[in-house]
């Protein structure tokens, strides 16, 4: 059994959320509020981020939400999410990536920042800056969804759970209009569908109520 | 052969260009300079950061350096830099991301930034905070020297080349203060004086000398 020190609202314990529950693997939620840097967390994992995932039996530690995902991928056979050819799957990885550098700096980030108070530049014209960039970035996923089944090629892979993991922070904020983007949004409710998904639907931080689609199923 | 789209102090680019000279794969520099954000390289990697890499006879992409590592790690067997078990292989890429997040994001980012004037936000206080922040980073590398040969392990991993990068870019703008990281300043001498080091210490932007360590070998 895993204990996963996560965040409610992290992306990236979101993405190992699903992950292991789409594999199969037995964990316990431990919470973590990363920008608290609390020292014990501190000494399992340097980098005092979230998601760091530890076994109950043996103490070991994994950090960092790629190494995880790594790791979970190489040791659990079960429903392969990194499949195919070399370059199958470093389109995988390219989106994984994508889902950090593009969509968390730009959207998923500066909205936990100012809904938490933390960075100390978030400002208005930031957050507006945040909401617009949320547009071009659905447009790109809608153009990759015109080609292919799901985001990174003709099966379910490790690049749709991190995308889903971004756009459901950002949708629990009321940051993503939907409208214009329907092939976005009916991957997306596919993916809300999926029993991986609910209880990252059930998740409430107190006095930060989601707007009523955010757990609806039906687009 | 490979073209790899890089920026000469871009430490992601670095980190691709020591791994593809370890593994004795040959590829040819393309210049790009990421923040002006050609609507010519955006065709060709969408997140129009550097690196990208693509093949000069089929016209293959593959973007992003961690999407790069991990391709050219499973197509190219000659010196495997990520080995051992699943738990070994957690640590180095727990250490490549911690490369990004922690190094490239408290350290390098903010030194580019100030160097090139990108980022609206970075006044001197940013970049006084980014020179304090790499000491400790340094003393955490110093500790698991204290444990181990290399960074990760018992061999040189990705793990080396991703910091070395980092590091090195830190370094030519004078950013790291060797003076009591003995055991850090001997692993870097040693990286420096790998083959596959010499084009980076050869590295000159116009307008932007290094200190005359940067290039030296011994420490």
């Amino acid at each position: 059994m895993w204990w996963l020190y996560h965040f409610m609202l992290c992306p990236f314990s979101r993405k190992v959320r699903l992950l292991l529950s789409e594999k199969g693997v037995a964990f316990e939620l431990v919470h973590i509020v990363p920008w608290e840097r609390q020292p014990e967390y501190r000494r399992l994992n340097y980098a005092a981020q979230t998601p760091a995932m530890q076994d109950a039996a043996s103490g070991l530690v994994v950090a960092d939400s790629n190494a995880i995902c790594e790791f979970v991928e190489q040791t659990v056979s079960a429903k392969p999410l990194m499949m195919g050819s070399a370059e199958q799957r470093a389109e995988v990885r390219r989106l994984v990536a994508w889902a950090s550098d593009g969509f968390f700096a730009g959207v998923t980030r500066p909205l936990l920042d100012k809904a938490f108070g933390l960075g100390q530049h978030i400002g208005d014209a930031d957050l507006t800056h945040a909401l617009r960039a949320a547009e071009p970035h659905v447009d790109e996923l809608g153009g990759l969804l015109d080609r292919r089944a799901w985001l990174a090629g003709p099966t379910l892979s490790l690049a749709d759970l991190a995308i889903a993991a971004q756009l459901s922070v950002a949708d629990y904020f009321g940051a993503i209009d939907w409208s214009g983007h329907q092939e976005v949004q009916t991957w997306y409710a596919v993916m809300k569908s999926r029993h991986s998904f609910q209880p990252l639907l059930a998740d409430r931080m107190q006095g930060l109520e989601p707007p009523p689609h955010y757990s609806a199923i039906d687009p």
